[in-house]
């Protein structure tokens, strides 16, 4: 980190454009671009202060812009180095300009994420936090923000500190054991440690547990329209995209995997997950449905729609692949959908389709709207997520999951161990494996001298 | 201007955005859903200090955003008034939420440009200004950004001051002759007077002539391809346009009217002017010119290009054709372009395509890139743009060159009238108005009492 980064941190082309500078040479590397109103230069003006100016080509050369300038002093900046920024007009050719003087006085391009990764280096945010902030900022519901925002507030660190001082607690009762063994002293109460080390596990396996609606949240959840090719797939889609055109609608800059296919619908957020049609008419619709890519999509799905064309007579290849559908997803919800209510003479074809029946397909016409805010009400519903508070910690990263899995997998074997009485060194190994799995997820290090002085503290003073 | 307004500053999606607030009760609105770190509130924080809080829903409420805000003070902030400005993770999420909480708090949503009208309206800066900040943030090339900054940092009304000081001289002496007509004293020398007169109308039109310069710069030289529908024009305009993909790709936010025909050419930028294809094979090919649009848009062009399919035999209607527009075209230049020279073996068609022959058509190939640079140097040769200087005033606007008109012709009448020995109240009128345009161009009033004070300025004490 001896060099001096910089970037532009704003999209370009608004009212105002932000260029961003971070490193030991900050400072020397905006003076030589930047030239204050009155008699200070930027080293000499206060940190945190904004300070109007002119971005200049050189010393006395021309100016590029009327700008703002803040210099932020280590350690007291986002990266926790010396930074400077410069608040600018959005104009593409000023700040692609700013850019390149900056450069030229001496600082290179920064990465992606390099800001932050220099806060993480430097010890002002953990990894999760970290993580949170690419989280937010591309957060686009209710939900993604209230996680990232908890994520970004040090929530999962927290969490996971409370979990770590278990293991720690437990660690060090059982090296404990270890140093004192050849005294035969009875120190841990093997009991009592099942308890906690079971306990510990299972608010592991519970906080794992979160990753289904973190990732719901995050990339929204996944919906698989189901129905044969001219069951009304396609408008039935573009009605519930229609309905939310202005939070779908890209973003410069956003990172968005599944753009065409995500939609919100009461703050929730839907991922359409595409599925091949289903040819009508043949004898088998189960063999039918075998095509590979509509089974996976079901699989993958939290949620399936199954279309069916009410404008036409019901077939028993519809019940077929109702009960066939039913099989595979267990206990996911499955919601039946009539569709084309607009194509019908008042009443529907089927006498089932009567909205007072349970199990009553939903009637809908995507082109008049009939029936469509039922539908996404039921939607909704099915999808289940819960409000979370600001202090709910919740798992949205695939990276957190993987280590919560293999600190589980670790902690399994440390309450295995302890009700078989396996030897403490072996145990602890286990644990000491838990706690670097937990402590990846913030970034930190269990160091040996960490674990030392937890057993210490717990001593009194003169033993 | 009692509201309090705000805004999003700057297109949603990148790292940071920036949300700002100015008005009376902005520092207010700002502490309503902002909470500083450490315990003073937003009112308490030093002006132009940058403070690190929460933005939140409601005291004690969801924390929406970590984020820095800065308070500026009246007079001494952009818009003169109160501002606050927030620096948020670019979240669409966090950015909508943010001023939607500031429009709960008492701030309406600001109108486009309305935080520079404010600042014209405060007097922090001239009409003229307020104009270049627009032209600034849609500056896409070294040649619009110098003048932008320019007029931004007062050029125009520096040179606008020049002339202006010139004619309340010349009003003064005049209106000193009215108010001392009966007694019979000879104030000026009407001689001396005509010839500022007749300077300062000749720098009103030397100014206004910039416009050609000033409106190539900002909006392009508007360059005619004309030429038979198979002549190759879409296929060199593709490559001119290929050339600079990363000039003319779109900015989010940018006002581009004319976005899929500009491109730059050694920081030149070039507006295509599109024209009907002109049939092939016709027997009177000035008649089938006579297609409306063509016409036009040989007229508006500062340049054209007359393109000729070289990979076929030359045709008479050629030479026809190019005596029919060097003729419409006067003076302008008529750049002869003989294409599809990779479909020729070896030499083109026509022995006077050499390119040693003062007056032969370039031959290029727009598919291998052949004769392309050639090309585009005649073209930047051809615009003839001058290098700026930030010296330089250029009248890049339309209102201004409209103002500048009517400041001419009624300094023509003011010579007019001098030369004839008008009276000098109906002299002092047409003076009058010149003042009153030129002004209307940095939106001062011409009061009467700068009137006065310009005449007495000028007399010694004691009179």
């Amino acid at each position: 980190m001896a060099e001096t980064i910089a970037a532009i941190a704003t999209p370009v082309g608004g009212a105002i454009g932000i260029v961003r500078l971070s490193g030991p040479e900050a400072v020397a590397v905006g003076e030589a671009v930047f030239v204050p109103v009155g008699n200070k230069s930027l080293s000499q003006t206060a940190p945190r202060r904004a300070v109007l100016g002119r971005i200049v080509e050189s010393a006395g050369g021309a100016t590029i812009d009327e700008a703002v300038a803040t210099v932020y002093r280590a350690p007291s900046s986002y990266t926790g180095e010396d930074c400077v920024e410069f608040s600018c007009h959005g104009s593409p050719f000023v700040l692609s300009r700013t850019l390149e003087l900056l450069l030229q006085a001496g600082a290179r391009m920064a990465q992606p994420g390099e800001f932050t990764q220099r806060a993480f280096l430097n010890g002002r945010i953990d990894l999760s936090q970290a993580e949170a902030v690419a989280d937010l900022i591309a957060s686009r519901t209710a939900g993604a923000h209230r996680m990232a925002i908890s994520q970004l507030r040090g929530g999962m660190a927290h969490r996971l500190g409370a979990l770590r001082d278990k293991l720690l607690e437990i660690t060090a009762l059982l090296e404990l054991e270890l140093d004192f063994a050849e005294e035969d002293v009875a120190f841990a109460d093997r009991t009592a440690l099942l308890r906690l080390a079971q306990q510990t596990h299972d608010e592991v396996d519970a906080l794992a547990a979160t990753h289904r609606v973190g990732n719901a949240m995050k990339h929204g959840v996944a919906v698989a329209i189901v129905g044969a090719a001219n069951a009304g797939k396609s408008t039935l889609l573009n009605r519930l995209l229609g309905d939310d055109r202005a939070i779908v609608s890209p973003v410069a800059g956003t990172t968005r995997d599944t753009l065409e296919d995500t939609f919100t619908l009461g703050g929730t957020l839907f991922r359409l997950i595409d599925t091949a049609g289903i040819r009508n008419g043949a004898t088998d619709p189960v063999e039918q449905m075998g095509i590979e890519r509509t089974w996976q999509a079901v699989d993958r799905a939290a949620i399936v729609l199954l279309l069916t064309d009410g404008s036409r007579a019901p077939h028993p290849d519809d019940e077929t692949l109702r009960q066939a559908l039913a099989a595979r997803i267990g206990n996911r919800p499955l919601i039946a959908v009539q569709t084309k209510a607009d194509l019908v003479a008042q009443a529907p074809h089927s006498p089932a389709s009567s909205t007072t029946a349970p199990d009553a397909p939903l009637v809908i016409s995507a082109r008049t709207g009939q029936g469509i805010a039922a539908l996404e009400a039921r939607m909704v519903e099915a999808a289940a997520m819960p409000q979370l508070h600001e202090e709910d910690v919740v798992v949205a990263n695939a990276r957190h999951l993987e280590a919560l899995r293999l600190a589980s997998a670790n902690l399994a074997r440390v309450v295995a161990g302890l009700r078989s009485t396996l030897p403490s060194d072996l145990v602890a190994e286990d644990l000491r494996a838990a706690l670097r799995h937990l402590g990846a997820i913030t970034g930190g290090e269990i160091t040996t001298s960490e674990t030392l002085q937890t057993i210490f503290s717990r001593f009194c003073i003169g033993k």
